[in-house]
């Protein structure tokens, strides 16, 4: 928790105006009070407009679109102070102080795992060797968490899941403001991933955490080996996953989705529910409507894809 | 090993026949007079008719196909049923009264590696730390385990093998029953995998044990990095997989098959020997014959796919 | 070190000619009078020419164009001999007698985290459960190395670098040479890799050791999840490379250059300073001119491609 002031010397940004307690960054749409928030992206004026955020950071041209219960902080680069602003914000990896692990009864800790000071496993799970749970990280009842798992830092596991080894859940988001000369900086990403109960995680599947709130795995999902999940998607209930695909950051599927091996999904989609995406699908446009099925990329309807790829065969005799 | 009548109280089938002793789970075509199978899908009903089961989950409509030496199980869903007696046979990850790990003479076992009780490792091998060894695991001699590699409870490697770092063998296989509402219920993966003498794997390679009998990789193999293989495929001698290729479940590649990078097999296929894969095939279909190279997706003969994109490039002036 | 009849004795290649001290391998354009080479592709015929090498395996044929400075070796796979010359020469993995773990002030090792001797530590690091650091490894200062990443001997993380988790850096390139009865003979990778200050890498990224010299990451660079580089490549200062992109072997990419996510790039291109590639590109030739967007497989300007599915799609009205 900063006072604003405060903040805003750390990070070398000039300010003479009034301060308020900031205890955590936000989008504009979900910033509290007590929270700071940026615009850099002019097509979000209205969400600007509507803010309920303590302060923001703005360019010079859109000061006058902040609200006058939100505090206008004029910077050249919005997103850029963000970035500076995150690294104050983000949790500690490690915390000697913290209580030990707490176990619940029945669980079987194996020889050469790692439980961080601060995490807490529930009944009856097995965490077998290497597999590290990090501080203020926890495990449902009834879960297994296979060798040399990453849990980080914060993240959460539903009871009743199994985690196959060497998956990583709650790396950081990819995320940076780059600068004219091209160079980045750093947003820390200070959310976290939730995974709710009944879900199975295949080998080497990678989850960032969010950069804020939570990057959610819905109930009874279930995901095959060497999956990426973005910061902020949302995996809807037992959505299923086939190997090595890639839905990035921000993007949200509905219940029951299946995705074919080696998909990938673009940031910032919305997916009906009980939509089916053949192999290698590449989804870069919201779908709305459920139940259909697709394919290919660009994408279209599965049936049409099948169609056109015989109107292309044709070409080799044209 | 159950008997029957017991296993089938324990899963919730009603059920008054005559009983037998069941000591696993297996496919229609494999399963011995002690073991439980099931017909799914129609199309295997010829399977059905010549199984040498003891006994079978089917439909009602399929029950007059069972031979007379097999019990015939009827149930609505003969898939779920056999995913809910698999948990039954699960082996256990780990057996506090197992023996402690047995190691060879002149194997080097570096301080961190995790050797689970009832694993064994050969002569003169390398276990890097983080690295972990199940139970009933072994690895043969002179064979090399990077750190962090996690090999699952009873998987094989052979004799002069390299397993890179953070490659996971032996994880379970993508399998489960979905019921009319959606939910999954997983199909506990019972075999193993099996690596035999001089295969290299790369970094964060996946390799998925076997639903049953055994995920195998032929003597003389040689995969890149971030590959997955799924559930009882079998890839053939001195064959050859280019990085964050992916091979669907139950697809045999016969020996010197070499697979270009980001390249997908789709499942229950058969590939001929010397056959070779541009970077990024998608192979949905069998290759009967040897020797040709292979490209696009869909797939065709290489050189015919270099022809078509020379026509396809045409239509920007069409 | 060998001397050159020794190391010939050693690995059954018949010589009676002089002998020199061999200290290790190179390529025939970088070896120096104390290396030896070889020449497998006679389109490589004029860097045999001037090599500076002190001995080179070459084929009968090839022999008059080895330089009077320089010993020829006659054989009739230079690259087979090669191969059985590199396990010579390949770096211990651990060295018992190595000094124990070097750790900077301020640096926080975390309990489970695997130090090798002979490793090297920085100041202000946090290392996490389950990371491991080689023989000879070293990162700089500020680095954070999260849980269960392996740094492989030798290798190096420069300074304010974050490492996440389960990444694998230094694992073996893929060579080997092939008999004409199609078994491989490993070509040890003796290399290493070198990632630059203020570089970011993404969890289960897999980057591996060059076969001679360094796989270079430099200053800056930002990479997603689950990304595989090959030996010998160099990725530009504050490139950013999407989740789930491979490079092959030995190519280069300028400052800059931004990688959408499941593209692939070919061995041995050079790609220009502040390209972009679109998602799923597919890069198989050298692109020479900065500023450019590609996109596609065949690779094309971005522009084109997104003109050429447009026409493409018509085809289902033909």
């Amino acid at each position: 928790m900063y006072e604003l002031t405060e903040l805003l010397q750390l990070i070398d940004v000039p300010y003479d105006g009034p301060s308020i307690t900031v205890s955590a960054l936000n989008t504009l749409s979900d910033a509290h009070s007590y929270e700071l928030s940026f615009l850099q992206n002019k097509k979000y004026i209205d969400q600007l407009r509507s803010t309920t955020a303590g302060a923001v950071f703005v360019t010079e041209d859109m000061k006058e679109n902040v609200p006058s219960h939100t505090i206008a902080i004029v910077v050249e680069d919005p997103y850029m102070a963000l970035a500076y602003a995150s690294k104050l914000f983000a949790p500690a990896l490690l915390d000697e102080s913290a209580p030990e692990a707490v176990v619940g009864e029945g669980s079987v800790i194996a020889e050469g795992a790692n439980l961080a000071k601060g995490s807490v496993v529930g009944k009856n799970c097995t965490i077998m060797p290497g597999a590290y749970i990090g501080r203020g990280a926890s495990v449902g009842d009834n879960s297994i968490i296979h060798s040399n798992v990453s849990l980080y830092h914060e993240c959460v596991v539903g009871s009743d899941c199994i985690i196959h080894a060497n998956s990583v859940i709650g790396s950081d988001g990819f995320g940076f403001a780059t600068s004219k000369q091209g160079e980045h900086t750093k947003l820390y990403q200070n959310g976290n991933v939730v995974i709710e109960d009944d879900v199975e995680l295949g080998a080497g599947v990678t989850i960032d955490r969010a950069v804020f709130g939570s990057t959610r795995i819905k109930k009874g999902v279930r995901m095959d080996n060497l999956i990426h999940i973005g910061h902020n998607c949302e995996i809807g209930e037992y959505s299923v996953l086939v190997a090595q695909s890639g839905v990035a950051g921000s993007t949200k599927l509905g219940r029951n989705v299946v995705v074919g091996g080696q998909s990938a999904f673009a940031g910032h989609l919305e997916v009906a529910p009980f939509t089916n995406f053949a192999a290698r699908s590449g989804i870069t446009k919201s779908i709305t409507e459920s139940g259909k099925t697709f394919g290919g990329f660009p994408l279209m309807e599965q049936k049409q894809w099948l169609k056109l790829q015989v109107k292309i065969a044709r070409l080799l005799k044209s």
